[in-house]
């Protein structure tokens, strides 16, 4: 496809707001009378509260209201940013009470002061006195799913939260390892990390003067935030409006429902006066969500030319707290896990989601597939050991290929450009040459390559509801304002949205104007930025709402010069005559004649929902090559490269940006980041950006990025996702390069220099 | 018609929110960095400015820029809130910079001082040194005619900003005067008053980060502004974004574009930081607009019957010193004077704007007919009073009758309730009965009744475009979202608009949620508040876009049900079986399925444009019973009563407030109220609220309200204007109510006691 405006670098929509300061966080808007919250949080690990004394916080100056469990409405909500289903046993797990009696994990939220400033509500909370009945802290989901343990949510045996499985193929999977000349197996295990997003969790609430309560917050999914607070009430949806500003980030963090119906509640006590909570870094990293920490056990039947024939995970997923987006991630991993390497005879999964004492875990990035990518990355590179194969060879002949069509699900996927991105990255890092030269090495300091491949969805279809909504309106110069109910959470997507506008109608990209600020009043219905869907799934409706607007525009100029719309064109914001190019009049024109004709007004707009049911898979692959100082234990990334089939690249320049963001979250993981806990209390280590040990630009090698890009049918402009897939392949590509370099299989992360080096030791390298 | 919420006197939809003081107005909303802008004004009343010093004021602490008229850019714009007519003849009247060096009013506006405190701008316009040439003041619209008085706007000759006319009938004008039995003529005059709407004049601008520029102001018409601004800096339409927040009414002096090109100017001179400028009461009374002061010059031909025969009018309107609506205003009066009462042979009319040295005349409340119907309505008692005849009888006999067509316009009004109006308004005070006891009265302190009747349009086709826009979402709980361009200042536009919006969709009034905030780059389409159109025009756009979701609503439920949707209904917000009535489901089910159902799901909304193409009359009348003291000059209201036909009353408690509002401010202009200018200099004598006589409730009587309903088959739910009608006829009823009492025909306003005792000692009645 030739596109004009689509596939073109063009800066940032929201560039010059962001480098001048004049972009507005939610704790950038000024409001008059704000009070500000803090949270009363449990100082022990699990247990119940026994009793509570709030008299002296009540009695500070300042302090204008204590309210604890006991005043909050007793009803659980959920807080997962899906989309609402009617059918109640798709429903997310309503597991949440605002406040809580029962601690689940240390930090658990009993109360909260409402005060005129920070400071004082700060003080407050010290002044709150509590007695606990402690219970044993369950950190180990192992541990917590035997018998025996106490019930963190009661009634939820074994705290399995949730359990699912398949058990498919044309023969019993115990026969299909029977036929195996090769049976590989390994266990392989994420630690739980945090989303580390720039702008803390923030939000703040009051009422209107129709007793509707307005929640202003750094969210991703203002839509779902919207019909959340209203279960958390049990209010209707209709009684709450929710206002996302700019945001600093999400990474999935966001995509949970976390302050909005605490500060919804707190409002309504303090008679409608708006009540911020602004929460610390600590309580972010600590008490919002995390990455799940996964362990896999893997087992591969091979066979001797290195053919999957049968493929077995179990999958335990620790859940922390609080359901949140309870079962789905491990079930993600799950269809991933049987998708990415279709076995030939049979597949056998089982996937536990359990609750453990420990930060609730949510979506991030990759939503699994980080996680289960680096488990069959891993194991793809120790079958190949196992055989004497080559990696690559063996991922080749066992990987997904383009038009396969997933059983389970009937979706097919039209483009797979999995071997030239493979390609690509293999001749980057020379990887054919130095895997072989760096097979036997001697000395404390050992070079190695190492290579993974992913593929990732486009949105959440068939699995849920795919909807999203534009709305386009033409200015009286031609000019047009775009509103999305999609949200711009930094990954750039009002830049797409409005190139895909301009692309459409036939403008320069400079004559698209989005809207930032998205109001659940005022925007159209959109589910948010998650699951990579937005350019994929709500850029659909932005081509639908343009081709709309342009129309209505042809229609009009056509019947100025009497001609068909169709013999027309707008190129560059000019009415074109189609056979010989010639401008007729400027697009200005009939705009301005579409408001201002007294015989034929009507101004030009669009409001368009799309209902999307397809999806594509979007793949890649992760080159590393490094240098692993045996006695340090310190990995150094000499050379890394990623390489993505998104389909068609709608922004080259945004979307290496992506790429960069996503691989310096996976090189985290890999490396160095991991949530600490004590382990008799639970009491978090090192929620805090010193003692959590993020990459920083010290750490980060020179990101080299290749697209190959297909044009896949079913994307709106031949687009598929591309927010995450960055975030999944370099954690097992480094990880293969350690194997590589040391001949160790580092089967967990982080592989941080302390990991290293002691098994580094315990095998006899140093 | 039967409606369910249409009619009904539900509760503001802003009460609570001015009531509580949550409503934001411009002044309201906290901007982080304001800066604060003051105007310096001259100090004479005509001439030139000579030479401006400026650098002592730059030098102060705290000022961060001065701009004077050197500075602004080089281009003359129209200020009149009417839509952009695209032929060049029909535009208006562009004769204004944003600071300019010709002195045309004592005040005119010479430069501007961008401070950090509007204490230290308004010190800093002090430090500025000006030399003038001056040159003689006209503040006479008559005197201001005269050959070689100087020209205000340099080429307009004879100050004369247009003249219209028009000489029509079957035969020559002085051959119908010949015919006539009687001929009365009189000379009428009413003097120039101010609009004090509680919230003076204010707007601020900044600059986003797209070099837009934004301005938030307490306007009528922020459309229009948007228009206006654009020409006002030759820069395209898009470029600027107008935002109207909550407004402390307008009256007409807000359907003006004022402040609104100074800000956007001076933000662009302080790299886009926020520049506010908040009008004094002072200024606002001086320096922003005022209601003509005019001069009518009526002769009627009368046959001995009381027909009127031949009808001739010179109408002198005194425009102050720039242009602002031109000539519109006194075209409308020549077309009231037209059209109320036809004349059977022959009618003329001359009609003159004048430029003169005073504040700038605008839009008020009635728009040129208040004005009008003071004379007719006083002349028509004088002929009365001539022929010895009923004055009630006289305009039975002469007045517009339902069902005629204007012959200037081709617009027929379908309904016209004047002859009931006038019955209950005379039964009220029981008109014939006391006119006659009253007739003959000795003493110091004498009664009499008056009467006065009018007509007025409803919107302004065919002489402009009449537009409206309106966009609703459906919420998931069936409750919706009404976005709506046209603008609440007050008049309570946003409770009927939610009104006609559940009437037509079935809904409860409290399922309606209106925006409050007019923005131009999210809210439809609209020209804004004025001429009384938003329900009668605005309306047809509410009905549209109401009947659109309704329509989405019963073809889901009819799919869900397997029916037709003409089968089915929506009462109070639920799916009724027409046949027997039952209630299927709740709306709330509907619309949950409209956004979550994953094969169907589309979101329930509409966003329409509505054009309308007809106009309609409203008509009333006001009957007043007074007490005049002779030795104070002083009026008391006994009982006064207006009766209203407009329609289909939409809202009986929030009309009813019109109709007080509207007296009040009759009342003020027939006996108090007027605009003083020092004759030397020009320079305002009474332009704040201590020395200007507007009534307060000390002055306010009890006001008695009537309407007799009608159903215009044009109005959308039969209703025609509303706004301005109660302004137009107390002030001649109270009029007339004198004569009667003293056989004094006051034919000028104000009848303030300074006026009427100096007549009456004229008259040697005291």
């Amino acid at each position: 496809m030739d596109y004009k405006v689509v596939g073109k670098g063009v800066r940032r929509a929201d560039a010059v707001a962001k480098v001048t300061g004049k972009a507005k966080y939610t704790g950038d808007i000024p409001e008059k009378g704000m009070l500000y919250a803090k949270l009363f949080r449990a100082t022990i690990g699990h247990g119940y509260v026994k009793s509570i004394d709030t008299s002296k916080a009540e009695a500070m100056d300042g302090v204008v209201k204590v309210v604890t469990y006991k005043d909050v409405p007793d009803i659980k909500y959920p807080t997962a940013g899906h989309p609402y289903c009617r059918d109640p046993k798709h429903q997310d797990c309503a597991d949440r009470k605002m406040l809580s009696d029962k601690v689940r994990l240390y930090g658990d939220e009993i109360a909260a002061v409402i005060a005129t400033s920070e400071l004082t509500a700060a003080k407050a909370l010290k002044l709150i006195e509590v007695e606990y009945e402690e219970l044993p802290v369950l950190l180990d989901a192992e541990e917590a799913m035997k018998d025996g343990t106490p019930e963190i949510h009661e009634g939820v045996k074994n705290n399995i939260l949730a359990k699912s499985g398949y058990d498919v193929g044309d023969i019993d999977i115990e026969e299909a390892f029977a036929r195996a000349d090769h049976i590989v197996e390994g266990v392989y295990e994420t630690a739980p990390v945090q989303h580390c997003h720039m702008e803390n969790h923030i939000a703040y609430a009051y009422m209107d003067s129709r007793d509707r309560i307005v929640v202003v917050t750094s969210t991703q999914i203002p839509h779902i935030c919207r019909r959340i607070l209203a279960q958390s009430m049990d209010l209707p949806m209709g009684r709450f409006r929710v206002i996302k500003p700019v945001i600093g980030g999400g990474f999935g963090a966001k995509q949970d429902v976390v302050l909005e119906p605490v500060v919804a509640f707190l409002t309504t006590q303090v008679d409608g006066r708006p009540v911020m909570l602004d929460l610390q870094r600590e309580e972010c990293m600590a008490w919002t969500r995390t990455r799940h920490g996964v362990k896999f056990h893997i087992k591969t039947g091979v066979s001797k030319e290195g053919r999957f024939l049968a493929r077995q995970a179990r999958i335990i997923s620790t859940n922390g707290a609080y359901a949140s987006h309870g079962h789905s991630i491990a079930a993600k991993e799950s269809t991933e896990f049987f998708r990415f390497y279709p076995a030939e005879l049979a597949t056998k999964c089982d996937a536990y989601t359990v609750y453990t004492n420990m930060a609730t875990a949510g979506a991030m990035r990759g939503y699994g597939v980080p996680q289960v990518a680096f488990a069959m990355e891993s194991h793809a590179d120790d079958i190949a050991k196992a055989l004497n194969m080559n990696p690559v060879e063996i991922r080749e002949k066992n990987m997904i290929k383009e038009g396969s069509t997933d059983p389970r699900t009937g979706v097919t996927f039209h483009t797979c450009k999995l071997t030239e991105c493979i390609d690509i990255a293999k001749k980057h890092i020379d990887y054919d040459r130095k895997r072989e030269e760096y097979a036997e090495q001697a000395g404390d300091v050992r070079r190695g390559v190492g290579l993974a491949i992913f593929g990732y969805g486009s949105g959440t279809w068939p699995v849920s509801l795919e909807i999203g909504g534009a709305r386009i309106t033409m200015n009286q110069d031609g000019s047009v304002q775009l509103f999305m109910g999609a949200t711009e959470i930094g990954q750039g997507a009002e830049t797409v949205f409005s190139q895909m506008a301009a692309e459409t109608i036939g403008l320069p990209y400079e004559y698209v104007t989005i809207e930032t600020t998205n109001d659940t009043d005022i925007s159209p219905f959109d589910t948010g930025a998650y699951a990579s869907r937005q350019s994929y799934v709500s850029g659909q409706a932005v081509k639908k709402a343009a081709f709309e607007v342009r129309e209505k525009v042809l229609e009009r100029a056509g019947s100025r010069f009497d001609m068909k719309p169709e013999d027309l064109d707008i190129v560059d914001a000019n009415i074109v005559r189609k056979k010989d190019g010639v401008a007729l009049t400027d697009l200005a024109d009939v705009a301005l004649d579409s408001y201002y004709c007294t015989k034929t007004a009507c101004t030009i707009s669009s409001d368009v929902t799309s209902l999307v049911e397809t999806n594509a898979l979007s793949f890649g692959c992760t080159a590393a090559e490094v240098e692993v100082d045996l006695k340090t234990g310190k990995v150094d990334i000499l050379n890394i490269i990623s390489v993505h089939d998104s389909g068609k690249i709608l922004n080259r320049t945004t979307a290496e940006g992506q790429v960069h963001g996503g691989m310096s979250m996976s090189v985290g993981m890999a490396l160095a980041e991991v949530m600490l806990y004590d382990p008799r209390t639970g009491k978090p280590r090192n929620n805090n950006l010193l003692d959590y040990k993020m990459p920083t630009m010290m750490d980060t090698p020179h990101w080299d990025v290749e697209f190959v890009e297909s044009h896949d049918q079913t994307g709106p402009y031949g687009n598929k996702s591309l927010g995450e897939p960055p975030a999944i392949s370099p954690a097992p590509a480094l990880r293969n390069a350690i194997f590589n370099a040391t001949g160790i299989a580092f089967n967990s992360t982080p592989m941080n220099p302390q990991n290293l080096f002691e098994r580094f030791k315990e095998e006899g390298l140093v």
